[in-house]
C-alpha cells in the first residue's frame, strides 16, 4: 500500500516537486507537467503524453532527447485537465508542430482533444493519437475501443524518436498510429493498489488466483483464473498477444514484460527466461526487449507482456538512442540546445504543477449579479456536499472504476467556490460566475468528471448569460438543458449506459416539466432532485462499462454510478440553498 | 509476495537465465554469477561484487563498463559460496589484480575470505572490502560490526569507477575503503518480503508502525516506532545520518534514497522533496543523488537514506560515467574490447549459474571404506531430516534472521549426500568422502551455514583419513572435535553467541566423555545428541545477534537458533543410523 505522504491531496504536486528537484538539470516544471529543461529545436516536432499520474516511470520520466518533448501530469490515475494539457503543449511547441499522445480513456480523450482544439485555434498544428493496445479490454473488431497500458511507452518511444529525426508532423502521426497498430498488450492483476490516503485496496484477489486483462488505474481484470506456476503463465501471456499478430506482420517483435509495482525483476525475468523460449518456438526474433517496471499502477501487483510487430521502421525508431530520467539508451547525439526560459515561472515555488493568473470578469446586469450570489451559495452546498460524501463516492467508485470520484468531486467543486466566489464579489454576472467556476472545476479536478463538470457548469452559465433584466425559473430549466446537451456532446455516454447522464436527463425532464407546469422554481427544483435521486439510484446493476475504460464486458456492479450519485448529491443540495429546509 | 516462480529451489538460475537473455550483448553467465561480456582490458583492476540475490538491481545489474566486472550471485538473500566467488573472481580477473567487494555479513564474509586466499594462492593478487553503511546495525564505536546495506552500491560505483580510470590495486581499494568510510544510511521497513514458494512474509509490522533499522534480507528493524507523514520520516533519515558525519568532511554529499521493492517511486519523491531541503538547511550541496530503487528486498516495503560525504575524488568517481543493465550515467568512451571467450561453458545451457566438474578421489582402505558407505548413511539420514524441518526451520530462522535456513541445510545436505555417495561408489576412503561432500554443500548451499558445514565435514574427514585400518569410536570423536575446531576458526562465534557452536561444543564434549569412559560409539553418540538436543532448544530467548547481521541489540527471541536446531537434528539422525531405532 502506498504509506509515504504528507497531505494526500497534494500528493502529486508533492511527488513531482521531488521529481525535478532530483533531475533539475533534465527537466522542468511548467503549469500542467513538464517539460525538457531545453527548448524545443527550431523545426523539431513537439511529442507531448500524458495522463493520470502514479505511472512512474511513466509518463514525466520519459522526457528527454529521444523520447517525450513534454508530460501533462494529472492528479493520481485521473486524466490532467484540458488546461494542463494545454499548457504544457503550448511551453513545449516550437514551430514544427505538436503531437498529443496518451491512452485511450474517456478523460483523456476529452481533455486531450479539448486542448488540441484550443492550440489549434492559437495557430499550433496539433494532432492527437491514443493508444490502444490492450486486447482484453474490447474484441478485436473494436480495436479503437480498447484501452492504453504498456504500449503506451511503445508508441510515445517511437513518436519521439521519429520526431528527433526530423520526421515532420505528418509523418510523426503517421508513424505513432502505426506504432499503435502494431502493439498488442496482456496483463494480469495479482491485487490491487492503494491509492494515497486510502486504507485499503482499490480491490483484492483471492490467494492463488488472478486477474486477467488488468488495467493500469488499479482496475481488477476483467476475468478471473487460476495462478499458475511462472512457466504456464508466460504461455498464456504468449499465446495471447501472439494470436492477435497483425496481418502482414514479419519475424521481428519487440517485447516488453512490465511490473506493475510490486512484482519484482526477479521474478520478471524468471517468466522472462520462458516468454524467449516460447516467442523463438513461434519464429519470432525479439529486438531490444525491456523487463521491468515501465509503466506501473502505484503499488499494485501483477505483469503484462507487450509485442510490437516491427517493421524496418519501427526497429530503428524502438531502438534509437534516448536519454530520460527514467530510460535511456545508447548515445544521444548531444546538441548545444538553448536552456528553456520559463521566465517568471521559474521565480515560482520549485516543482509542482504551477498555476496560471486568471483573467478578471465582466461586470454583470444587477439581476445577473443576484442570480450570481445564488450560483455561488448553490456551488457551495455542492462543495459541502462533495466533502462529506467523498469517502462514500469513492468506496462506489472502487466497485467499478478507480475510485478517484470522490475526491475529484471535492478537488473540481471547491475549486469551483473559490473562483466563482472571487468572480462574484468583483461584480461579475451569472455567466460569468459559472465560467469562471466551470473552467476552475475542470483545470483543478482533472479527470473525466472534471471536464464534464466544467463543460455543464459553462453550458448553464451561458444559458444565464451577465446581462439579463430578470431570471425566471424557465430560464433555468432551459441553462440546466443546454448543461446536459454539453455532457451529452462531451461524453458521448448514451442513456442507459449507466453513467450520469440516466441521473441527468430525467432530473432535466422534471424540472423542465414542473417549470412549465407553473411551479416556483425552488419547489421544481426539488420535485427534480428527488427524481434525480432516484434515477441515479437505478444505475446499480448490470451495467456496460467498467471505470475509465470504454466498454469491456458485462458485469453485475451492487452500487450505483458514482457520477450519477454525486450528480443527484449536488441537485439535492441545491435544492436546500434555493429552498431552505424548515 | 513474491508469486511468479516454477520452482522455487532453482528461483535463482531461473532468474539468471531471464536476466542474461535480457541482456545477453552485456553480460555472460559463468558459473557462480555473470561477467561482462567483454575480456577485462589488460592492466584493468577487476573488480568483482556480490552477495546474495533478491536485491536487483544489485547486484548482477551493475555489471558493465564503469562499474562491477563481475558479480557473484547467491541464492536469495544466501551467500554466495567460496567456489562460486572464487570462480567468477578467476574468469573476471585480468593481470592487475582483483578487488572484492560486498555486505558485511558473516556468511559473505566468510566465503569471499576463502575465495580471496585461493585465488591469492593462485598467484591472483586478490583484495576484499566489506561495506558497513547501516548505522542502525552497530554503535559508531563498532563502526566494523555494522552491516552492508543500500551503502553497497556507492563503494562498488565509486571502485569501479576507479579501476576504469586505471588505478592500481593498492589505489582501488583504498578509494573503496574510504567510500566506506564515507557512506551512511538509515533505513526503514513497513512490512517483510515473501521468498519464492513461501506462503507468508518474514516479518509483519503492525499498521501505522515502522520498523527503523532495516536489513535488506527481509530482516525486520532493530526498533519500531510510529509511521509518521513523509516529511516527517525525511527529518527522522536526514537527521539520523547526518548526526553521523565523518570528522573533518566537506559540504559536498551526495545521496541515495532507496526503495526496497515495493515502496514506489512516486512515494520515493514525495520523501525527496523533503529530503532535499533538509540537506540544504544543514548547509549540504547535493551532487547526483539517486531516487529509486537500487538495493531492494525482494516485495519488502521501506525505503532508506545513504548519505556519502564526498571529497573531490569520491564525488569524481560516484560521477564518473557507466554504463550497466539497470545504471547508467553519462556517456562511457567506447574501447573496442575483445569479447569474453568463456570456451565449453557456452556451450552449457544458457544462463544460469554453470557447474564445474569434480575431480576424481584418491581410493581409500578397507576399513576407511567401511566407515565411508557409514558416512554415506549419516548424510542420507541427516538430508531426510533436513527435507522433513525445511519449513518449521526456516520459520524459527526467520524469527531472527532472513528464513533462508532451512532451504540451504536441505540444499546442501542433498548436495553432499549426491556428491558423498559418488566417491563411496568410485572406492573412496572417508576422508574423500566427506571432502567431497564437504565441498559440495558449501558449494550449493552458499550462505552461513554452508560455508561453515562445509568446513566443518571437510575437517572431520580429514580427522578420519582415508589410509586407517581401523577406526575407533575415539576416532571418530577426536575427529568430531576438529569439526568442532573448524567452526570456531571460521565463524568466529563464540560459546553463548546463541548459534550453533552452542550446541556443538556440549556435543563433542558429551562425545568425548562417553567414549573415554567405555561407551561404544553407537550409545556415546546418541547419548550426545542428546545433550545437542538440549543445548540447541537452550538458545532460545535473548540474545546478542540478529540473523546473518553482526551483534545488533539485545533481543529476545521465542524459538532456539535454527543452526543449533539443524545441528541437533542431524545429530539425531545420525545416531538412527549408528544405532538404529527398535
Amino acid at each position: 500500500m502506498t504509506r509515504l505522504y504528507d497531505d494526500p491531496s497534494t500528493f502529486t504536486d508533492d511527488m513531482l516537486a521531488g521529481f525535478l528537484d532530483v533531475h533539475r538539470g533534465t527537466v522542468t516544471g511548467v503549469p500542467g507537467g513538464v517539460v525538457r529543461a531545453t527548448e524545443t529545436p527550431p523545426g523539431k516536432v513537439a511529442v507531448v503524453v500524458g495522463g493520470g499520474s502514479g505511472h512512474y516511470p511513466a509518463f514525466c520520466g520519459v522526457v528527454g532527447p529521444g523520447f517525450a518533448d513534454g508530460a501533462v501530469v494529472g492528479n493520481i490515475f485521473t486524466s490532467p485537465s484540458a488546461q494542463d494539457a494545454y499548457s504544457v503543449g503550448r511551453v513545449a511547441a516550437g514551430s514544427a508542430g505538436l503531437l498529443f499522445s496518451t491512452g485511450n480513456y474517456a478523460g483523456d480523450v476529452m481533455n486531450f482533444t479539448l486542448a488540441q482544439q484550443r492550440l489549434c485555434q492559437e495557430g499550433i498544428d496539433t494532432r492527437v493519437v491514443f493508444v490502444t493496445d490492450d486486447i482484453a479490454s474490447a474484441p478485436e473488431s473494436q480495436i479503437g475501443e480498447r484501452r492504453g497500458i504498456a504500449g503506451d511507452f511503445v508508441v510515445f518511444k517511437v513518436a519521439g524518436a521519429a520526431a528527433e529525426e526530423g520526421y515532420d508532423l505528418d509523418a510523426v502521426e503517421r508513424v505513432a498510429r502505426h506504432a499503435n497498430a502494431s502493439t498488442r498488450t496482456l496483463g494480469v492483476a495479482f491485487d490491487g493498489c492503494t491509492l494515497p490516503g486510502g486504507t485499503a485496496p482499490l480491490f483484492t484477489v483471492p490467494r492463488g488466483r488472478m486477474g486477467v486483462g488488468l488495467g493500469i488505474h488499479g482496475e481488477p481484470g476483467v476475468g478471473e483464473d487460476t495462478l499458475p506456476p511462472a512457466a504456464e503463465l508466460a504461455r498464456r501471456l504468449v499465446s495471447g498477444v501472439v494470436a492477435e499478430k497483425p496481418a502482414g506482420s514479419g519475424n521481428r517483435v519487440t517485447a516488453i514484460l512490465n511490473g506493475l509495482g510490486t512484482t519484482k525483476y526477479e521474478e520478471l525475468f524468471v517468466v522472462w527466461r520462458t516468454v524467449a523460449r516460447l516467442l523463438a518456438e513461434e519464429g519470432l526474433q525479439v529486438v531490444a526487449p525491456e523487463v521491468g517496471e515501465l509503466v506501473t499502477s502505484l503499488d499494485m501487483a501483477g505483469c503484462s507482456l507487450t509485442l510490437v510487430f516491427l517493421d524496418d521502421e519501427l526497429e530503428r525508431l524502438w531502438c534509437a538512442p534516448a536519454e530520460t530520467p527514467a530510460f535511456r539508451r545508447g548515445r544521444v547525439e548531444p546538441r548545444a540546445p538553448a536552456r528553456r526560459d520559463v521566465g517568471s515561472r521559474s521565480e515560482q515555488p520549485a516543482g509542482g504543477r504551477l498555476s496560471e493568473e486568471p483573467s478578471a470578469p465582466a461586470p454583470g446586469s444587477p439581476a445577473s449579479r443576484a442570480c450570481a450570489q445564488t450560483v455561488v451559495s448553490a456551488l457551495e452546498a455542492m462543495a459541502a456536499a462533495m466533502a462529506g460524501a467523498e469517502v462514500e463516492l469513492g468506496r462506489i467508485d472502487a466497485a467499478a472504476g478507480d475510485g478517484d470520484h470522490g475526491r475529484g468531486m471535492v478537488k473540481g467543486s471547491s475549486a469551483a467556490v473559490d473562483a466563482g466566489r472571487d468572480a462574484a464579489d468583483a461584480g461579475a454576472g451569472a455567466q460569468s460566475v459559472l465560467l469562471t467556476a466551470g473552467e476552475a472545476w475542470a483545470a483543478k479536478a482533472g479527470g473525466t468528471s472534471g471536464v464534464l463538470w466544467g463543460a455543464m457548469l459553462c453550458a448553464i452559465g451561458r444559458g444565464l448569460g451577465d446581462d439579463r433584466e430578470k431570471i425566471t425559473g424557465s430560464d433555468v430549466a432551459d441553462a440546466v438543458a443546454a448543461g446536459l446537451r454539453a455532457l451529452l456532446d462531451l461524453g458521448k455516454a448514451k442513456p442507459g449506459d449507466k453513467t450520469m447522464v440516466d441521473a441527468f436527463a430525467p432530473f432535466c425532464e422534471a424540472l423542465t416539466g414542473r417549470v412549465r407546469s407553473g411551479a416556483e422554481l425552488p419547489a421544481a427544483w426539488r420535485e427534480a432532485a428527488r427524481v434525480c435521486e432516484s434515477a441515479a439510484e437505478a444505475t446499480a446493476g448490470l451495467r456496460p462499462q467498467i471505470g475509465r475504460a470504454r466498454p469491456l464486458a458485462e458485469r453485475s456492479v451492487g452500487t450505483p454510478d458514482a457520477g450519477a450519485t454525486s450528480l443527484a448529491l449536488c441537485a439535492l443540495a441545491v435544492a436546500d440553498v434555493l429552498q431552505p429546509a424548515r
